[in-house]
């Protein structure tokens, strides 16, 4: 239990002010406008289209910003009023956006189309050729690595462009060189690429981080065989030596194997609202917990906390205070606060 | 349960290209503006109204035309901008509106304000004096009749007028004369008729058609006694010698008995959005999977999972794809597909 | 100028303590619901309404309500959800509802399409049926006509139906038998009759009035000829003997005569944001303005200025306050009050 | 069962007459504009707040109304948009409003974010210095009480100010010397006061009512020790001598105690839409039914059925009627009514 | 005036019969989801979406079908959603949509953010790698246009793709081969290419047409030199040798040159309410007028009054109707019709 | 017109290196969440409020954060909903918020009911109270004004409350200390206090400015006597020896004096949308210019341009860009940019 708090590659809040740093994260990847029409209603007979924010790891950094950790989101915008919409969101949310790369002609969009079972959500991406699929690692200032307690990456960006892809390796790269540790959320979109496109990928990159978060379906998909799931995490781990593989299984809960122990926590009921970005919420409270110092065990709880309240709110953003999260962990109220 | 493939009375896929169809289905009835106050607000306090369509004949007539079939819809409606709105909205989703009668000073509308256990959905209907009602055999080209694979008719337009009755009984009379098969579904409406007044014209109508679908309440109290249940198909078949009798039973299914043997499907379980329009849906997928040459257990099972997915959208009408529905039926998820 | 206040025929502020009136006026007609997409959407291509209450009668008595009167509005409204919105707008801003009659089957509707110029604003009336149009004499109380200063009636109801033209009889012939004033408001509308229809209707009516309000336009079309202008009102007065007449004339004010003398006040200068009910709100000004006693010419000038209140705001209502009139009429401004 | 028929506290229907009442019920307190962003968005995200009212007297007033009882609402309010606002509202339900002070600087508001469970609703009382928290004695016409069948008051309103407390104090002494019968719904507020600030002015005030409501588990901690929850209403009747004591227990019912026997009554299963409102909405049904005579325990039932028609409607507003309530507890539908 | 009659390019109303047509119009091009935030709202900081259609093509189309005339839409849409809403909505307003090639990676979009004087309104496009800019000459059925009356093509296509400007090229050819005339609307976008490349393409486009359509402002930039703005037309004819040559002056009217004859017809005074398609509806009164046998300069006439109606809704469409046209042109009413 | 370049006491973008500041401008004051029913809605009959910021050194603020400018707004918030998203919304356009003091009961809003002429528009406050009020001297670090270009203050804090007076003057003694110029807005509230109230502090704080903008009405006021408006800067000079005055003029524009010389710069036309900020949004452009070294003639003709444009979109904060304003300078289109 107390593994993660002795790992020398695992940073938390007692290490924090002998490194002096800037940033508590740095991420980078590809945040879009999701426009979705109101309520149930199919695309296809829409009339309007709400506005609002995803992509995972402005997801992660909005999240961690809102929990009091200082967090910078990297990627490419283009210059136009859609550009600046996304940088003034995840400003307001306390990110810092100041390592933007500004140009490109078109900001990825995506629409969402909310299903209610047995109609599933759909999503359609309109992201190709955005100025984000267009960053490359000339866009950013890499010594600012040696400045941040952890960096976040998903499997997501490599799966966006070649630069996409090279940006990521330049980022795990120079992250290494520098002693900062890498937590990548594998995030398999079946949408961009096979898992067979995806494998080697996933397998380059995860070997060299320090914390691996994957679905149970995506770690079973690729470790291939009869892998039962609460052996998956261990599977993972011995596939990349990562020091520490966490395990999602959606309404199940979430698991870790840190190399030598397992841990599980059960995921929290709710009624819910938005699915959208319930994973980077999970990313969310774990990192939190585990910069705070948390046990890997409370951090999966806590993750666990953060991922159930996203789901009640409209949006990908997870908008919960510390308060919110520790009151739905200690005692739950489910009628009204007045 | 190749029967119905067999039957010379049940058009299906295969008897289209001796024909020479110009339709695969032609409706008549009345669609109306279905107004409603947004989410579960009140009318009596409400502020604002959505404008839906709404019509049972112009639902199947909808449903199957996104469904690849060549529907044609028949009716009066006032040449003004509302009348014009429900034509355009027709057209828009591929029904040949070519066949309606303009003129008439008014368009039916109806009032509805959704329930939530255990308050009930109310409908307020709005639709005396409408064009619809006063539609006559003259204001159609009933040539059509002997173009068209299927005619399709309800219960609810022998409700309507004087008129509405002399023209669903011209219409039927024709369809006989030419050898086109006939649905008819009962759509029993209390605000619009009693039992007692809708039975002589029910026995009447249906005792002529190839194919009538009945909610098993109100097949049962068209036969009164204590019929079980599973024995209200048989029962209407009995009654009128319909060669195919449906009954549809909300959350238990649907079943058929062709005069020999009976099918029973079961329903899907859905989290609905909008009830209103889920057995025109099910007409939909049944008629569908008929004319695809479909076993009349698989039409069942069409119908049921075409209704599902009406439930999981507001609105009336049955915007679904024919891989949305074999999606369905073969491996559902309700997550999000991304 | 004070010939308005020593006319025995015109109720004042002064007379109203000898009679202990239960009321300032009454007024009898149709209000509807009155449904108009947002902005200048065609309502052909509309997916919304907004639902805002129209009437002339109904407005009169809401404007005075408003500046103090106590005013009561008779009308038959259906005993449904449409019908107690209805009652219960109107009752929000003070009037009296306790005489409506509850029956009938469907509140009268109308839509209005706002245009700008050069494309005028349609109104699509859907009100024949209506609960309204069944009103008869036997639905209200006429004993009350003894306890109102003022009886106010319009040109629209005797046009809705026999027994609607009926009870305008009766109300007329019940005011005179207990020597109330009534007002009378032409309100020609060409889309429920024809001016060779009104007018017998128009004089039997107008020759019992003590006050008369027409527009130019109608008054014009009444007399025939080539009644320049400014003649108009002497004309009517000739033709009736009404005590006095007032002529409207949109942005080029208002007009009365007395009898004796012609009174003019110009309009004022408005940003139009919702034209209809204008002249309603004129006539509130006008007769709260005699009510309270002021000069004939006062009064148009009251008018006027409710008038131009009026069309800055969305609705066929005058939402505004004895403050906002004078305010307006003793230093407008145009600017922000902070 | 009878007891409450023969109790000469308890006005019922019957005595109505005798007494020759001007109201059924007057009812003081505060009524705030409740301002909620639309569905599940967090306050801190919003953009557009809708306008409801709420304010426990106020919305006792609202529901009696709508179930013909001559309703009276007194209150301070701001002599503004918003002052006006509220009053308009109430008055459109029926409700008496003349007796409202007007005077004071503002309208007290409250914020509600609608959660989801895990998530609680959020209320952010913004009622500090409202208009109504400077009500005083002097603002009313007490010699009303000698006219109204029941008096009603709420365990908010001392909290609010000491002015409020002594306003409420008054009414207690007015209502005792006329021999009004007096209603007491404790509605403890964390957010107001500390339950050890408002156990002596609870104390004080239910001793002198005839009916006090309170919820289980504030009737607990007044009580203290471990009180099983079917003996709170014991434990309140012998603390004060209350000839009537009722406890509601949320979604396991309410039950009354009325010094001789025990009476409990189920919940009604509900879907909620918005639950703020729901025990005013008891309150409503249980007085309209002791009002009309019926015993303590359908009064119960008829509580617990506006209660559960309320949930399922947005805002704090208990719109239902007679024939809703009585269909729910004879014979509930769930489905569409058409 | 009475040239364009006797013109054999100029088809026009008695022609038709002759020539046995399936359509009035073919045009081809992109339509695209224009999408704008409510009222004036910076698209910067939106918070939802209206969904609109744009593009010049499908308005010529949709205002002609509106107007009587059988138009067919030709492109390339995306199999998905937003493709389908295109499709759905030309048909909506009676445009034909057989013709469209499916597939593509996605819909072409365009944000509007509408200015007020002096921020000018704003249009960003995001139409690369569109469906409908990866169109080629295989997509279409080029036999049809020898059963239509005539083709409509803009100057906006050319400047898509190599494979759009191809399919444009290939168009002219084909009419020219079976004879059927054609429009060309230059329709010059600064944001998608410079006048010098343009330039080329107009020559070569234009000198093939029956009728060509420039903007004073971009004939000039054309031309070159010093033309006054009443020799344009003169001298874009002979550049051209195009048979009639039409140039459109924005609030100053049109005017149009056949060789022989200039005409001018003057611009009706607006207040707008949208002026994006205000071209395209000057094209489809003017192409409806040619074909209804009129003189051009009544064509122009016409051609400007549907743009002054079109500009008074929101959206690109003119949903205008033949009598709203003519009422403008004879006995313009600015205020309501009632 | 060099002088202002010249003047030791206004900072210009050349001093800006010397004195390696943080920030260009710090300003202190209230934000408060402005609440407006859509459109021209009275605020009596509203059912939805947009929630926008309003308060005029936020405002200053945001304008000049988006014209480049590193700015910092200091107050007092609650540490609930409605405070972090003022914070949210300031930070979102670039405004340091992080000298925010967090405490307090509640935000201060105002209520807007937008007027059309001839009625005015309305503000209501409801910020008595609010945490801003209660900030004292003690809530911010005061060693930043060494490292400010610029302090602006305006004379609505000091109306506030004692604390917050105390707070101005405060600020005033510091930035003195330290010479960092201070420009002050008067913007003089007369629903804050009166006039003669208001003089005193008026005088005392603008004697010690670098820099006064008064409206030309409250110029005179503080004059009195019969100022001619071209006289009521140096009338302002005189009084108080600030070494800029600048006096605005609504739409007459703006002029200046300089303790020489008097400038004048005409206003641009504009069709309004809302003008609540346009005040705030001339400081914005008038203060740019002059840290950008612009002369002080410049520096009106920039603050106009700035005004303008923030007319002409909805909300209180000015938008808009150098590119936009610089384009409105040089060359004005109304027209569409596409």
């Amino acid at each position: 239990m107390a593994l993660i708090m002795s790992s020398p590659n695992v940073p938390n809040g007692s290490s924090s002010s002998e490194k002096n740093d800037a940033y508590d994260l740095i991420t980078l990847g590809e945040t879009m406008w999701r426009l979705s029409p109101p309520g149930n209603t199919r695309l296809e007979a829409a009339h309007q289209l709400d506005i609002k924010l995803g992509g995972a790891e402005g997801n992660v950094a909005v999240g961690l910003a809102r929990l009091g950790k200082r967090t910078a989101w990297w990627s490419r915008l283009p210059d136009n009023a859609p550009g600046h919409h996304v940088a003034n969101t995840l400003r307001s949310f306390g990110v810092d956006v100041s390592g933007v790369a500004w140009g490109g002609s078109r900001l990825g969009t995506y629409f969402v189309e909310f299903g209610s079972p047995p109609r599933p959500t759909q999503v359609i991406y309109d992201r190709a050729n955005s100025a984000a699929s267009e960053m490359t690692p000339a866009d950013f200032d890499w010594s600012l690595l040696s400045k941040t307690r952890w960096l976040h990456l998903t499997g997501i960006t490599p799966a966006l462009s070649a630069s996409c892809l090279e940006t990521v390796r330049h980022a795990v790269k120079m992250a290494h060189d520098v002693g900062t540790p890498i937590s990548l959320d594998l995030n398999y979109r079946t949408k961009l690429w096979t898992m067979d496109e995806a494998r080697p990928i996933f397998d380059e990159l995860a070997s060299q981080c320090t914390l691996v978060i994957a679905a149970a379906r995506d770690g079973k998909a690729l470790i291939g065989g009869d892998t039962p799931p609460n052996w998956v995490g261990r599977g993972l781990h011995r596939r990349w030596h990562t020091p520490t593989v966490i395990v999602t299984m959606g309404e199940r809960g979430a698991s870790a194997f840190d190399g030598h122990d397992s841990y599980e926590a059960p995921a929290y009921p709710v009624t819910i609202v938005d699915k959208i970005g319930a994973g980077d919420a999970f990313d969310v409270g774990l990192l939190c917990a585990l910069m705070d110092g948390k046990s890997l065990e409370d951090a999966l709880r806590y993750g666990n906390a953060v991922a159930a309240l996203k789901m009640t709110m409209p949006g990908d953003l997870a908008l919960v205070t510390h308060d919110e999260v520790e009151r739905l962990m200690s005692q739950p109220t489910e009628g009204i606060v007045r």
